[in-house]
């Protein structure tokens, strides 16, 4: 019953916004009676900070999948894929409500602000390990953090219109980049 | 007066975010009668719309005074401060919660879209410039864009929290980059 509130009020975020999604939307919508939602998330500030917790844990599941079938040749590229699928997603564009919903928002973003620390340090070292780079080498740190600023720019641009050719002519780019400037060991 | 609505409108946005932001809260905050404020802006989407296109406007004007000042070593490092100035500030933010407000709202997209694509292409045509490059050598026109969706990525991560040593220990590695990668003349 927790995951399928959880679940719908992803659903809510990504389809009707931070506006448009209440508890009692997500309650009808995932099939379960106020007071069990009240039970299990007591404020929406709960149930959203819990819900993109989540979804952030599914995330993670899923870059493990897509990284074992990462090819030998042209591997950077694919990487590039495999991170920017996680921003031009449905769960970044729910994060994004969240997020900006916080700016503003100061209990809430005592909320986010751990929970995209944590996001953001985890994708940092899944990054890492992807590209099967040392970090403390030349300016690797910084230039997946650069990566990753990146995809959360691209992520932030496909939230408007689909931008899918001009992200693959960046990324293809960007590639090329990180070939030439990574030190490998 | 519409200059002072389309001001009490970017503040609004600022602090108050989208959901936050009424025309009731404008006309209040602008000084400005009811009726005045309906006369010249109809709605809450003709407002905030002519707000942040105005916005634009001052921003292309602030751009354009600081490249009057670009050091001549270090030029590219500098530009990236220019460009980075436009997305972690104030301006950025207002516009940020008109964007992830179009993502679920039909009508606000069709007036943001245009919108957003002539910021993107007067800010792209700016990058250019002020790098000094031709866009049609090499890799130097997604080298730009790649420059732009990283800054914008920046811009979303300052949003939350104070993150200015990390981003100029990016901007610094992309500098490096950009000077060894950028095809010149």
């Amino acid at each position: 019953m927790r995951l399928r509130l959880m679940e719908a009020t992803v659903e809510c975020l990504v389809e009707l916004g931070w506006a448009g999604t209440s508890t009692t939307v997500v309650s009808q919508r995932a099939g379960v009676s106020r007071g069990a939602q009240l039970h299990h998330f007591p404020s929406k500030q709960d149930l959203v900070v819990a819900a993109v917790g989540h979804l952030s844990e599914r995330r993670r599941e899923d870059m493990a999948k897509s990284a074992a079938d990462l090819p030998e040749h042209g591997r950077t590229r694919a990487v590039l894929d495999v991170l920017a699928a996680q921003f031009v997603s449905p769960v970044f564009f729910a994060a994004l409500e969240l997020w900006v919903a916080a700016r503003t928002d100061a209990e809430l973003r005592k909320a986010v602000g751990p929970l995209e620390r944590r996001v953001g340090r985890e994708t940092h070292a899944f990054a890492v390990e992807l590209l099967g780079i040392d970090e403390a080498k030349g300016d690797n740190r910084a230039l997946v953090q650069a990566t990753l600023d990146l995809v959360r720019g691209l992520g932030l641009a496909a939230s408007l219109s689909d931008d899918s050719k001009r992200r693959s002519v960046v990324l293809d780019a960007w590639a090329t980049v990180l070939d030439d400037q990574l030190e490998t060991s």
